[in-house]
């Protein structure tokens, strides 16, 4: 293994371009390890800054499916949300990343990992303990963490300055004034001026969703179907097809159309792993959605009791995955336990979007299960 | 003590007006108790009638101030929500009614008394439930569960055909085909042709909110202040004056507001404490506006920890209410535990209302505390 | 079906045997069911009563394997005990006679369950939830709670009475001033005289232990192995040969010898589910090893934070089979968890016996996982 | 504040020997801190030594009863025993030396702290977070995770000849294979040649407490009182007089009489906080008789459910004594909580000690509430 191999988490921007410069510089051979997993990004011109600041090697991985597959569908199943709010877009995309980089690197026989997330968020935090629990041997590199490198880069000013002298094409345009991630899942919007939770999100911070009073004045219907705990078919009524043909198609469906109906914005302070309190705005139309819906259908199908035995393993596995333990044995064993208690957790949910509300209107189980249940109320 | 002394929890409707008849004809002296606890009622009507059937008394008791200072306001600072959805609107008011009926019943030296409640619901378990722990010595008369009762009243058609005997007013308009239960914090609808979890609510069914689809275009924002977790005050911005009267008057100006917005609306299946599965349409504009509001304030002032050790009491604090068990040692431990945990709560909320969504803007709370929160994230 | 066949869940005793003869005489044809779960009996003499008093058939059915394999491992396996001290050996009896009763009852197409079990305690609860979830159509009989039968037999005297006058052989001893229950796992004493907390137990109730004083003034080492958190070997130190045979001949081993040194004593005041505070002795030797051993391995071979995920779920499943819900999904759901937690617990145990004491000396786990865990902590 | 004031935490053994010597060789101005919790010493030597070091000042201070007022009175009212045996006797100890220790260093207006825990054990996070949470500004150093000191320092031997260097009197004989901490709950044993989990601890090991094969062969019956949940008084009966002079007394009187019959050992593997599984030997004779009574009282006085609400909050202040935030929001809300629930919580345990063993015999509480109990289940 080359001691000075490394493979660098690429997101194609500001910061991590200037980070693999700088590892160039400090003599590293650098593979730049971009994972799609559904982020509007522009592949052809990354691939190509990416080479010219001296990467040995750009890795563009499309994880799409393997991230709804293994990461999105059981957080649905398992009904994860943090401080009953957020949906862990973010978490739940970090431990995909990690696969990915550390098959990357095995692959390539490399030795270190580095990454371009800062001291005070959670994202550090996650990316190390997922790349250690995959890949012990591979030694992590953190920039933001590295003295001598943020003395050389102590504010925006310095990264661009240093970014054009790399050749490296920063945007004309000014940067927003605060941070965003995206992928499928959704859009988180932090920092920055959203630092201040008594500022609100700007009108047109918002890509994945419409403004609830912007959408459309007619609601939409949906019929969305679970197969143990896991979406199966989404179907736009009151005449659409029943789609259910890959995860992935059926998560883009949800995010198009629930989005066109402003379904899906929080605008929340949360309680970082590390201990401070952050504001947090985020989009994530498909997943609230299906959040919805799957609480709906759990509680008709599952035993009361049998919940409520549940709730402790949710809380603990939300916050497994919140603090970046996916891999952990604590976590294997939460989801297991979760996932076995979805059996019987099959049928269609009807979910009427409009103007930023997700109602449920009714569920549908498989017709011998209704008329059991129906037998007892009746 | 009187041996044929009853107190009858009486809602002035068909059901409970037969069973006072029939009381009375059984013997009993009977004491009819109508807690006013926000109803819309024709409280001279419901007098005369109970008269007429021969009732001894009729006690007609305002209980508003107290549901909404000792039940709903810990119900929002204890942050209940029966199976992540239900705001315990209907059991919340049991044991305020427990609480009245029981000291109008030593009050008058009474030893029975009598619920309407049939066998097959929550409710005939949290009136007997908080009656014996008010006063054991109440004996319970529950005639929905005595056969003598049950088969002389065999369906509707009986109760009608008795109480026109008895010379009670029966409306001319057939019943509507579901029950319904009306207070401050809510009404639900269920039973009768909401049994069938496929077939929707009609769109004609709601009392306290307007139809999304109906509602205003225009958003309109609000202010809530919170002091130690309760509601202390309510301002409906841009330019209203902030209210801070009475808690009554508080629970009143957001229920009309959130109601106007459509905001508040649940149609749902839950696990009744008996075991049933029972399906549950509900409309709770204030409650659902102060249940988003606290639990924002709340992570946004109390430590990441405290509210993790915080979950499980709100879990078991909720179960222990929706299944009657408001005056129950374990209750009473719990709610000091959660109420003592409010005391950093304190600031106040921005909600905004538009078409069926209550949004948060942002919360702010003293000056002070923001500015340590805000130099922690800087 | 015959409208009057029915089984009696049948102990020999005083109370079971009026029980049946009084059953006869309302006309009812009577199978006795008496399961042999490891408890002293004279089976020939029982056999001969039941017939006396007018048993249509006797049925003694050796469940020691059964109750052994299927309820007192996964007790051991999953940690259950019951506030901190009870192990349950009489909640473990009773669902596995349940089985057994029910077994038979469907192969001679029998319509009635009977049991002695009084209206004050546990057991009616565990017998009637137990039958119902396993043969919901077969229906209760509740001599002790059938006003008939308690006016008919106020007191101990009207037993014996009616019982002499049915020919059945009264004993000439007055009968204990407590009751008993006795099966492999263990002895309980508890009612009468030990219904006050201050009497102390007398010194010679006790049957599988010796008094602690009087047991061997040496002390004896035994091993004990567990394979996924199952015992599965039993090896008495020095020099005796590691015994893996049966799983009942591994239980009568270690009650022998954990009996001998007076090990498994316990003087409680339990919460019984009805209610009541009940003060119990029991006596459960092999149990009361087990329990440790099982505890000290599980700690040596699990990670810490999934023993901390599997702590609620222990919790919950002790409440369930303490109060008789063992065949209920949650406890199925649960009990399915907490084996699966168990994968790991692999390796043998050393127990010192002493005086009442069971101390751990050490345990081994397979060779590589001692490596494993000692280079991490030298 | 002058910048090279420290406080030590000091023992008086060699490793604290050497740093303080280090400490002032690197030149600070050293204030050698010793709390006494109640472990053997012979302070003249040590305050001779740490001069002779060249400590500024040693600070001896007596915390033996705020330790056992504020520490393990509420440990033992909290039921708190770690992974089901550890009954927290270093845990508790570290607060209390923290809070003496800040007490010092502000009175005397010193900038740094240092302690001599590794970088492998659990107390090097207690010192630090407990220190941090009472006096943030005080500033940590760690010796054992210091690169310079820890390449200067590789073994024993290196501290011998250091310390010999200083002058400071080391032993003649060899140091024991194993490193002890002691103060009034309890003495541990643990490292060197017990990592080894299947090298049983040496017979001549202990201190506090006589091998149960040689203890006395006649039983001993002690009588403990208890109010709010609290120690208040205990008896040596049969004729003892009742004594509840001093909390620290009580705990001498219990060690003692528990000790000598042989009460309370432990030889565990526990899994630590920083994530290694390490063996421990304790004896904690007073501890292990106040938890078995404690818990006694407990199931005797409160109603179950309130018992059940409180187990997931004792599972909780467990990891966070253990893990070292007792000063924390968290464990302060929950210690809160729990002592609370304490309130009924009064009376009296029978405990019989024999030959290692602590068993109940009964307890009695105020007569009128044995007379409510008794009447319940008579």
């Amino acid at each position: 293994m080359p001691a000075n191999s490394v493979i660098l988490a690429y997101s194609g921007g500001l910061d991590t371009s200037c980070i693999l410069a700088w590892l160039v510089e400090k003599g590293f051979q650098v593979t730049a390890y971009l994972a799609d997993i559904g982020q509007e990004e522009d592949y052809v011109a990354v691939r190509k800054n990416a080479l010219l600041l001296g990467a040995k090697e750009i890795v563009i991985d499309d994880l799409k499916s393997e991230f709804v597959c293994e990461f999105a569908w059981p957080g649905v199943a398992c009904g994860l949300r943090y401080e009953g709010r957020y949906l862990l877009g973010t978490s739940l995309a970090r431990p995909v990343i990690c696969k990915g980089l550390v098959r990357a690197a095995l692959e390539r026989n490399i030795g270190h990992f580095a990454h371009g997330a800062t001291g005070k968020g959670n994202d550090q935090v996650r990316f190390e303990l997922g790349c250690a629990a995959l890949a012990p041997h591979l030694k992590a590199i953190v920039p933001w963490r590295d003295a001598e490198f943020t003395r050389r880069f102590k504010g925006r000013q310095d990264l661009i300055a240093y970014a054009k002298a790399k050749g490296f094409p920063v945007p004309a345009t000014p940067a927003a004034p605060y941070s965003t991630d995206a992928n499928l899942l959704h859009i988180s919007y932090e920092s920055g001026m959203l630092e201040d939770p008594a500022v609100s999100a700007p009108k047109g911070i918002f890509n994945m969703t419409t403004d609830p009073e912007d959408a459309p004045d007619v609601a939409q219907d949906i019929e969305i179907g679970f197969e143990k705990g896991l979406p199966t078919s989404v179907k736009v009524l009151p005449d659409g097809a029943e789609v259910s043909k890959s995860p992935v198609e059926l998560f883009t469906i949800l995010n198009a159309v629930a989005g066109k109906h402003g379904v899906g914005r929080i605008d929340i302070v949360e309680n970082r792993f590390i201990g401070l309190k952050s504001r947090g705005v985020y989009e994530s139309p498909g997943m609230t959605v299906l959040f919805l819906a799957h609480l709906d259908l759990e509680t008709f199908c599952l035993d009361r009791e049998v919940l409520k035995a549940m709730r402790g393993l949710k809380d603990s596995m939300t916050d497994f995955v919140y603090n970046g333990f996916w891999f952990s044995p604590e976590c294997n064993y939460v989801r297991d336990c979760l996932l076995r208690g979805q059996n019987d957790v099959n049928g269609k949910v009807k979910v009427r979007l409009f103007k930023g509300s997700g109602i449920l209107s009714f569920c549908s189980i498989p017709s011998l299960r209704i008329k059991f249940l129906l037998s007892h109320s009746s």
